[in-house]
């Protein structure tokens, strides 16, 4: 299999003060392209370690893949130690990115410096791949047999993310021309509402009854429940879907709703999907969740098409006045309640007139009221054919229970949406 | 100075499905410790490139801190190879954790099975720092100069991100014990609203005029703005944090309120800090921002003190009924507009009864509705001393819009606070 590994330049993430997201985006993007990714790693704005670095890992896989290091300060050292390495006497000016630079400086009204056009001088050693969302080209070196034991190319892109992970398809473009890639079916099923060891308890007759080269792996996630995949690696025809078609009815009778995705969508996507077919509409309260529910439906572009608004109750005078919970059941059942939570979400229904409602009462943390532990939520859901309630207890800080707690709550909405639909069908 | 490389085990990484924070989380603490992080390096569940990487980088750094690879399931084997690395022959109990283990596990309602025991288990040669988050015990290893060219120690950590960073002071402690640290005097200085170019040409005089011995460091953030770091190597006394404050001063003279803060809290917190102590009450009003706001207002511990609630209003329907905005305001000035911000700014300020409110109305994309750029919003601040308002636009994708959305609000919030607390001094 063809191997990779991702390199990381600049003093920024070994310090700590950045974490390092583009290199879990280009090794999914290998991963699901056929590229077994071996390593990462990241190193300084230091000419002898990324020399010594790009050499080994060269040494190690068939691609090297940098990212950072290629700004037009002079901390950013990427490109001379590129050219030392390629053997490259003296750069050479890209016509084509030179031109963008141009571009993207005259529409921010910038004066064109001579540092700017620097960015589309290369080592004269580099193929140039344009970077049409910034300055800095990306370029790819070709190493052959003599230099580091085998063919191998590297890639060098920008730090700035959404330049990294927009210039992905290109790489990947490219390798698929210079190395042969083994082809591979995957499936991803999303699974809400087990926690991986029950989770795998539940599957083991399945997991064990799995046809030959069917690959099972688990993938963690605390917002999204669990993420399943199978993989078939040979190929991505009809065969080996028809295989993994198989598998997967198999697990949909085991796990029925709490499989809530087979195209990785996340919990927020499902719900509007769902809201948006139906042509029903949604509106959120929130205490403890403070505005994190609303954030995750709004988070998906077109949300306005279903999405009415939500309250966020934090004080209990909004709670009162505006979403209309009746002060007496607050006194006697506790603002942490099953029977706040229904009034919260019929509240928020009844003031934006939405078919829908998810409401959210409980103590995130650290400090709790004595009612319930640390880490409970009672959840709203009002619809159409009525209210329910449901709690939930974590054991995490405080922003894990609140992403817990909201992700319950679209999980929770999700279930009675589906209810909904048998029931209308 | 003493050097570090830090390690990932784990082939959930490699594969894209989980960004390591782990890593920047240890090389923040090591770093203000006065550890160089030189290089951090992930590679997957394979007992070869484990056993490679390690010696490797025992070889070019003085500590190696692992994380992952430590769980109960046949494909977790960083501790075996631990134990060929050390030259273990045989495990031993460590009595301290496998008491924890048995407490953990009981206070979950769960048996103890002999694969959750042998968690305690670990190779002879270790020596066990207690984890009192998880089963997996923390594990120093020592290796004298005739293995590695050097004195060198390696320290085994969890994978899971809060056993992770729960463990970072006690081997920082540890790291204390074995090595000689040299000592630095930091200081974070947190600038909103100045780009890093425009920033960097305003402070160059200062820059050019920093004392010999004093480091600047930029290190830029779309939700904090820019965090500027003043580092002093060799000491952390009186002496070099005078010469610090002496650095600051200048910085304070040149950027006034554009610094926010200068002991790296984040924007909510310094609004909850001013509101808290002046006694004020907070409401905000949303549209493009979704509950972003709202989200971060209540990340900060303690909110609840200042906090009243919000309003997300998607549908023009909840900005006319719930918020109270003019629908004639609405038909002649459109939704992203001035007038609808302030008006959003003060219904909710109205039906909260609090002192403050923020308000946004804008286009996070990716459609636009042909009012403003896509990237535009519209800041409505109300408070006791009148409402104003702000535009400003970004060209980002819709995630980090409405990320830079929320920073601009709180960022005028505070200005309008600070002014406040200005006018009634």
């Amino acid at each position: 299999m063809t191997t990779a590994s991702i390199c990381t330049i600049g003093d920024e993430i070994l310090i700590g003060q950045i974490v390092d997201t583009n290199s879990s985006h280009i090794a999914e993007a290998l991963e699901d392209a056929g590229v077994e990714v071996r390593r990462m790693v990241s190193i300084g704005d230091s000419r002898e370690d990324i020399l010594r670095t790009l050499s080994e890992e060269l040494t190690l896989c068939d691609i090297v893949i940098t990212t950072g290091g290629l700004g037009p300060t002079k901390d950013d050292i990427t490109k001379a130690a590129l050219a030392e390495l390629s053997g490259s006497k003296a750069y050479k000016t890209d016509a084509v990115q030179a031109s963008i630079v141009r571009d993207i400086l005259s529409s921010r009204g910038l004066d064109i410096l001579p540092s700017n056009l620097a960015q589309a001088d290369v080592p004269e050693a580099a193929e140039v791949l344009p970077n049409r969302l910034g300055t800095a080209p990306i370029m790819a070196f070709r190493f052959g047999a003599e230099r580091f034991g085998h063919e191998c190319s590297l890639y060098s892109l920008p730090g700035v993310p959404h330049e990294a992970v927009g210039a992905i398809p290109q790489i990947v473009d490219d390798i698929r021309k210079h190395f042969t890639l083994s082809d591979i079916c995957h499936r991803s099923i999303m699974v809400y509402g087990l926690a991986e060891s029950a989770l795998s308890e539940l599957i083991a007759p399945w997991e064990d009854s799995l046809e030959a080269g069917i690959h099972l792996a688990y993938l963690p996630s605390t917002l999204t429940g669990v993420r399943l995949r199978l993989s078939v690696y040979g190929g991505d025809g009809p065969e080996e879907n028809e295989r993994i078609d198989r598998a997967v009815d198999g697990l949909k009778g085991i796990l029925g709703d709490r499989i809530y995705s087979l195209n990785d969508d996340n919990l927020e996507h499902v719900v509007g999907t769902i809201l948006k077919s139906s042509g029903k509409t949604l509106s959120v309260a929130e205490s403890c969740t403070g505005g994190e529910i609303s954030h995750l439906v709004t988070s998906v572009p077109g949300s306005s098409a279903y999405y009415l608004g939500s309250v966020t109750s934090y004080a209990i005078s909004v709670k009162e006045n505006v979403l209309g919970v009746d002060p007496e059941v607050i006194r006697t059942k506790g603002v942490v309640s099953s029977e706040v939570a229904a009034a919260m979400a019929e509240g928020v229904r009844k003031l934006t007139g939405s078919d829908y409602a998810v409401a959210t009462t409980g103590l995130a943390g650290p400090d709790g009221d004595g009612s319930y532990p640390v880490g409970t939520v009672w959840i709203g859901i009002a619809g159409p054919r009525g209210t329910r309630t449901e709690m939930r207890t974590y054991k995490n800080d405080r922003k894990r229970n609140i992403e817990r707690f909201a992700a319950a709550s679209l999980d929770a909405l999700r279930r009675m949406l589906l209810e909904d639909l048998r029931h209308d069908a």
